[in-house]
């Protein structure tokens, strides 16, 4: 067992290296989690651009989507996680407090005394090993992990964050029901799972969107359920909503899409009277325009999307250890860490030929 | 009794004239009233302006929320509605189908076959006299009738109709819970409804925000219930939120002002982390630039403020008949049918030297 | 088109017979539906034998459960319903007055100004035609219709009662979410149809109980998605709960069983803390054993279930529109007019050799 | 400052004596407090009787509603806790885990993971200063901490619990809205504390019944806002409450009655159809017979009231610092350490003379 611990370290904009850190002793209250695979995100493509830059970010190592093997565990953190050694776990990105109000009535997403955010947290701070895309990640005392079951592969066992992101925004925030028509702005793996959640709980027709260039993200899609796709660069999301709804519109629209302000719109046009929007797609802080009268005379409700919650997650491994959605086949890359800038550029769309839906770095491989 | 009715009706954009309509005979599922007090809302200030036109709206007979005695009621008319001749009822705006699956769950208020509505149906539709600026109105089958006590004075008892709107928004829409921070913005009769219904659900600080020239409205405000207002032409209200709160902010916030654009900013800024802004301030269908990564990353929920439902006005009414609000205090002037332009022109702050809070007209008067 | 509408009349206590009435002519408000179908409930059972007698029931008409196409509707009516001859449509069984506060706020089940209930109004009040088990019955202006494709085999689209009620049971009264564990106490076509519900709103793992000589029953549930199912006459329910859930008990439980104490006890011992039960079996009002208790040292909710909404209904039908489940499977019985008593009598297990499901009683066969 | 700490340690039913243990030395993760106040529970009545005798629960240091000053704070504990030493605080029963699903979703009180309770774990377990009826009280580093402003006095502030339990029953649980009926089965400190809550959001009609000994109760219970009460020696409850709200029942009751099984039954006879039922009156494990059908019939629901949350407690502290209720009214005893059985005997109502409300024992007094 090596005394350094490998990983990718972000410097700044597009600039990422493997460095070497000394390997943390564990106390009795933290552990150290040997990475198997960590998912790449949206945002770590944003963050990567630096179009997240904040003061004294880097260096960073990336990554918040880890999942690995219990290396070290502390007495009291086996305890109250309930592993030992050699269990296979998820972890969540967010460190919180878990001691105020909002910890203790199940809102820990928005604690504000939180301990730190992994694959957000610079390497300044002890013991420096904040970031899924490494060998190993710290365990913090507040860490939160679910276990997953060790036979699934572990490109199809990461997916337990897009998946939980879908669950959380179809089933809770977008609070879908039997029958529902759900719409979904934006065709990524997180609108594909929000398609598989959607599905997974009565919804009765899902129409997904996406651009010319999405083709294969559709197709997959509706092989995951979807009713409808919607090729935006054809065809105009309202009307072809409006056509396949006869006018009813959609009771649920998620609206996915990074950056784009359209959809915006099209969600708050192409909702039902008396639905539900769920926003989860940044827009870098641009302001949009939105006729705020469609919304009252609408009756829609709107709900900003932020965080995941343990339920959520916790369905997602549910879903993923059912195997009864073909998972494997959203995964379309896996890099080794020293690949890690590949990684994301790929997911990015920005390398040639390669048309990216779920994309993972495996340290080990 | 005469065989004529005598109406206030609008012709065109500030052009309203009395006339006289024949008195309609009642079926067995009709009814007829005898209006006593039709109060004045801001939407009627905008007809009045022809902000609102649509092909074919006039002429009409405005006003929607009337208050007054059944003078006929047909035989089923009267058990449906568990009322007879001599009752004072409460009229509410909108006449649903009672049929769709949007009247069975209890959503009237979107039902897309209505009847019409009170104060928006032309006069060209039989038997014209469909607007509460009148001497009578028509009671049609599908009519929602609240009973209504008659020892209360008829400019308190007509408040029904901003009171309900004030405990729609602030206690179901806005879903205001014991100790909760709630944020008013606008001061309006509805302002100050929503501040009584705050404090009625128990909301511990109440705030509410207003133009300098509405210092009596604030000062009204903070009468009944209101524990702080800000004066938007020397305070910032996002600043005076924060201090006010020490930086936990409101926890709902409900946005009444009519055609301004900054106080929806001002709602997303002011409301706290997982809080809830309801939107009920119409903006002549101009869109407004909003920074929605601000709804995402604070977790906020947005609600579109449509209709009153037949539970809040009741509650409404269980308010005013408890006498425990000095409400007569909000009503401040009564006008005769004949100045029905003059009534309106009072609320909308174009009478020098009136300033209206509440302002009725009294076909008997 | 003939004068006369044959019906079968109760009587008394297992008397039943067929009787002629004059056809109804048909006001504006109203119409007539000619049944296709009517299933038989258990609650026709307990009429029946004459468990449910109340002062001046009889003579009437049973059946509350009608499918049926319709033959006459007044011009009101049909604008209200959105029907016009020859459609097909499910009929609800209560008749309420669409305009107390129980009504307007989606709650008109609980409706205290009735109108009637189908199958449960006797012949004296006219026009006589209140229930199903008829060639024609009456539709009330209040009556609730559902539009139901035509397509569909009668025996298989006059399902949309049970199913009603399973969605009603297991989606709303449960509130079923997604990898919830449920529990279903009795395994007749209501019980199989929650299993159908629980299922399409995500239950991860659906346990079903029965006699042993329900073993038919519980081989359907398992067909329509049951995991487990256990047959009481030799295995402990809350003992098999535990082993199959690994402590972790049912998040929902819904009690269907007649008459049965003990399943009522095992409800609250087989539920999970916080978790909720549904009671719907009726128990000829005899007092249960329940340790209070347990209820909030568990901090059980326990739900009683009166009656099934229209969402529900109309739910129930867009499950069978879609054809994703062999419902055909379910039926097992059909019979003519004339054979009423027999139709009644097979639900309830008395002829021998008969195993029944779901009974129909076809008018028109 | 002493090395000793006494305390009253329960040796069996109806034994307790004064003993001392080491003061604990206080690590980075725990506190000591020191106990101001403790209020004295229905709960510690029976467990002082010896009704809920466990296997090894003596000896114990009763006392489960500590109200006290932080003496000492370890570092990593004041962060988290947000205190320091000389702050007043409230200390929670609970001791929960803070990691399970239960925990994370806001569920805390339900957690199995549990590191024990205040005044249920016996002296045994290290430090053994495990009770409120103490000099200190050991704060465990997943206790639950609430911080009280130190003006007020200690017996009123020490009210946070009982005043907590009437927020969770009659506003969480109960879902007390505006306008609503509420029945309050028996008038001890957590009812009248009910009264508060259920009227402070709003409640139109508050109903309280009590035996006829309990007067001075009910006449409280009358002070702090109910508007009827019920000498159930004289009166029946459902006929009373029929007459109060003209049929219309209840709309929320609350069943706290410890032992008795009448107002179970009167519980379910006297909440409106539609309506909840709280039961938190706990019958020493015994039966209660109960007609199931009138739960179905009514549509109604009942909560088992397990357990007091956060955000109850935290609502409780804001009333009593908001100084609105004369609360002192409701405090009737004070007691030494040393006479800590009769200050459980004279909330008993075994002493002779003695008509106790609300009990607390402060061990520096």
């Amino acid at each position: 067992m090596s005394a350094k611990v490998r990983a990718a370290v972000q410097t700044g904009p597009r600039a990422i290296e493997v460095r070497e850190f000394d390997r943390p002793t564990v106390g009795p209250d933290e552990g150290l989690l040997r990475i198997e695979a960590c998912g790449i995100c949206g945002s770590d493509v944003e963050q990567y651009k630096g179009a997240l830059r904040r003061e004294g970010m880097f260096p960073v190592i990336p990554g918040h989507e880890p999942l690995g093997i219990v290396e070290e565990v502390g007495e009291r953190a086996a305890a109250r996680w309930g592993v030992e050694p050699g269990d296979r776990v998820a972890l969540e990105i967010l460190i919180p407090c878990r001691s105020c109000e909002l910890c203790l009535t199940g809102r820990y997403m928005s604690c504000r005394n939180r301990g730190g955010s992994y694959g957000y947290t610079p390497v300044s701070r002890a013991p420096s090993l904040w970031g899924g895309l490494a060998e190993y990640v710290y365990l913090h005392p507040n860490a939160i992990l679910h276990k997953v079951r060790k036979d699934l592969p572990r490109e199809v066992a990461v997916m337990f964050n897009p998946l939980g992101a879908g669950v959380r925004w179809a089933c809770d925030l977008g609070a879908t029901k039997l029958g529902d028509t759900v719409l979904v702005l934006g065709p990524g793996q997180r609108g594909i799972a929000a398609v598989i959640a959607a599905k997974a709980v009565g919804a009765s027709t899902v129409i997904v969107t996406g651009l010319a260039r999405d083709q294969r993200k559709l197709d997959l899609a509706r092989e995951f359920g979807a009713d409808h796709t919607i090729n935006v660069d054809e065809q105009d999301t309202v009307e072809r909503v409006t056509e396949i709804t006869d006018g009813a519109m959609a009771d649920v629209v998620l609206e996915l899409t990074p950056m784009a302000a359209k959809p915006v719109v099209d969600a708050i046009e192409a909702v039902a009277h008396g639905g539900r929007v769920v926003l989860a797609g940044l827009k870098g802080g641009r302001p949009m325009e939105i006729v705020t009268d469609r919304i009252i005379n609408k009756a829609v409700t709107i709900v900003g999307a932020y965080g995941v919650d343990a339920r959520s997650y916790s369905e997602a491994i549910r879903i993923i250890e059912s195997e009864r959605f073909p998972l494997a086949k959203l995964h379309t890359h896996t890099y080794e860490l020293a690949d890690t800038a590949r990684a994301i550029e790929t997911l990015a769309g920005e390398v040639p030929g390669e048309e990216a839906v779920h994309v993972a770095v495996c340290p080990g491989a």
